[in-house]
């Protein structure tokens, strides 16, 4: 017998016949012997009505006031998937973030959380209850209803984990697993069995949107052993995101190529080569709370210098306006910009004790013809920019030249 | 300066329009200078929205879980209202019924209030703060979300009226006040300025919709005062509700002329004329929680009785099916039932000391061919139960008869 944390996310619970399937899911769960607490999303769709209705009132609603509002949306579900579970013939109650109570800071729509009292919860799963608790939100010390954060649900799960010492902790999601790269692009990808954390970190910050980075960062901290699950598929193990490198089976080189689509990328020109350029440049990018990616500094031959980074496509025409007052102020020749960039990465803990990932990846780039415009790299990835309309050959050439559509070991 | 109470209804925040116009309300009573605390309701159609999914999953669902989701349709309503209030540029906080917070027991879906922490309140007050609190909601010493049952909005704004010992509490609502009779049946209808609480409580028992009975007697067990306004229309005074029978102007005999639709009557034929048969008719009846409202017995010559009484319409057959069996047990010779009936009543303190107010009545009716099947009084009200298709009828020759078309004093 296991005490197992849940989390369905919200298409899992989009209307009442999938809360039921929910519920009819839990309960086998339960029929395992297992006890369970259940974290929810809103039914999907839910968070943005709220959103929507609260910006007809104000383009910039107040962080406390659309809390209380958006909060709502996981507590309809927490209340319908416990009438679900009781309709299942199970003892299940439902807990608001309030309620169970999950202490955050005051952080409004952004909140981190402190501190779980688990004592009420413990109480109701020594009953033989199904604890039911709503992802996304909490409360701070003042009784003020606080949320987490988009995708915070994730982190509710890991959090009541960490706090209740579960033995596992399983994202219900809409995939049955991670995989070597997206099987939308590359229909050969593979379903990993297991991944580890570092590696998770790696592919969730590059774009792969199973799990919530923040959720996958807490988990690490607190030693919670995470598993990504399909809500819509039955029998699948899904994927184990793992502490140990050194598993049975021979660690693969690469886990994954990763991919994100909308970057976007300016380079500021004849620059005076001199010591602090970096912060000036990227000083009042910063300022503007715009996330800087990539960065790189070619030093040219004319004593000036060329300083290119990537941001959030979204972020550039705001960047651009950024770099276009910087530019006067330093001297600079010119800004150029491209707004159609992508980032294709390698990532593996394997490649720590492995050269030549770089060279196979580069030359497997050029054989395509790809320009590689910038890279980065860190311990268990490489990355690198290309022209976003080579986005889907990377990915596939990378994914067969890594060998990731055969199987495992 | 005063303390003031504001309540709003589902149809007056009814979508994000509506919010902003309640908003522009609210500042302008700010504007004169009132500390304000404002309660609302779910936006119109909301909480049936919600009930909806629930019975989707569960056709009686549990109302601990019930009230978890119902409750959430009053706390967006309190987010909206507060940024809409923000965006007139003033202070506003919204409270669930939690954080007040407003202890009931935990009757769920009709749980009563029990207290009121005004701590809170008072010093948002003292901050010039709008204090803007979830109707319908409350919570137990455990920490269960309640709520108050339908119309309970109207409740939670009487009973913070009482305990923070406001000035006045404004019930706003789709009509501009109470009305001698309903307007739509006769166009000659005046609103009153003034009701005293008993012949509200008339009223509203007998279906006159403006206010919910259950804050009609929290008012006047608390004294109260209580104003029923339209928070379409700007500039009335509404309907004042006041403990004083006997005010400046001289009290008209008759108020108003309310009436029930949705009534049934049955009667159980030649029953044995013995102690007891009150109890053994209506025994069965009350055990399946069905209401009875009008009663009466006339005893035959041939040593039996008949026993009629009324029911809602909806529970005719399921009274009639209970009274079958009641029927073999008495002896009873038969049972039957009209199922189109309707309750019409002239409500005033002043008949206290008037006589002939009921031959009035009764001679009205007879001019106009209206049988009366039941008859049932008390100090300030006289009822008659008619055959259902006559209501118009002698709602608009009651009123005229009383003279309610013309203006008061």
């Amino acid at each position: 017998m296991a005490l197992i944390v849940q989390k369905y996310g919200g298409t899992s619970v989009g209307n009442p016949e999938r809360i039921k399937n929910v519920a009819k899911r839990v309960a086998r769960s339960y029929a395992e012997g297992h006890k369970l607490v259940v974290v929810v999303s809103a039914m999907s769709g839910e968070t943005n009505r709220l959103i929507g209705l609260a910006k007809e009132i104000q383009p910039n609603p107040d962080p406390r006031e659309l809390d209380v509002v958006i909060s709502t949306g996981e507590q309809v579900t927490i209340g319908l998937l416990s009438m679900a579970l009781q309709a299942e013939g199970l003892k299940a109650r439902s807990y608001t973030g309030s309620q169970v109570r999950i202490l955050t800071d005051n952080s409004f729509t952004k909140a981190r959380i402190l501190k779980i009292d688990e004592d009420r919860m413990r109480r109701d799963l020594d009953e033989g209850c199904i604890v039911v608790v709503a992802g996304f939100q909490g409360v701070d010390d003042a009784g003020n209803i606080t949320t987490l954060g988009r995708g915070g649900s994730d982190t509710t799960g890991v959090a009541l984990a960490a706090a209740l010492h579960a033995d596992e902790c399983q994202i219900y999601t809409d995939v049955d697993g991670v995989y070597t790269t997206d099987p939308r692009i590359v229909p050969e990808a593979r379903k990993l069995d297991h991944i580890t954390f570092e590696e998770m970190l790696e592919m969730a910050s590059l774009g792969s949107k199973v799990l919530q980075i923040r959720s996958v960062e807490f988990a690490g901290k607190y030693k919670v052993k995470l598993r990504v699950l399909s809500s819509f598929q039955d029998g699948g193990e899904g994927t184990l995101i793992t502490f140990e490198e050194n598993d049975k089976m021979e660690q693969p080189i690469i886990s994954g190529i990763a991919f994100s689509r909308d970057e976007a990328k300016l380079t500021v020109q004849g620059v005076p080569d001199r010591p602090g350029i970096a912060y000036q440049i990227l000083g009042p990018v910063a300022e503007a709370n715009i996330d800087v990616d990539m960065i790189i500094q070619n030093v040219g031959q004319d004593g000036t210098t060329d300083f290119s980074f990537t941001v959030p496509r979204g972020e550039y025409d705001r960047t651009m306006d950024i770099l276009s007052g910087v530019k006067t102020h330093m001297g600079a020749r010119e800004v150029r910009g491209d707004r159609y960039m992508a980032k294709v990465s390698v990532v593996g803990v394997g490649m720590r004790s492995h050269v030549g990932i770089a060279s196979r990846m580069f030359r497997t780039l050029a054989e395509e013809g790809i320009n590689i415009q910038m890279i980065s790299t860190s311990e268990i990835k490489i990355s690198v920019a290309i022209d976003e309309k080579y986005l889907e050959l990377a990915v596939r050439v990378l994914h067969k030249a890594f060998e990731l559509d055969q199987p495992a070991g």
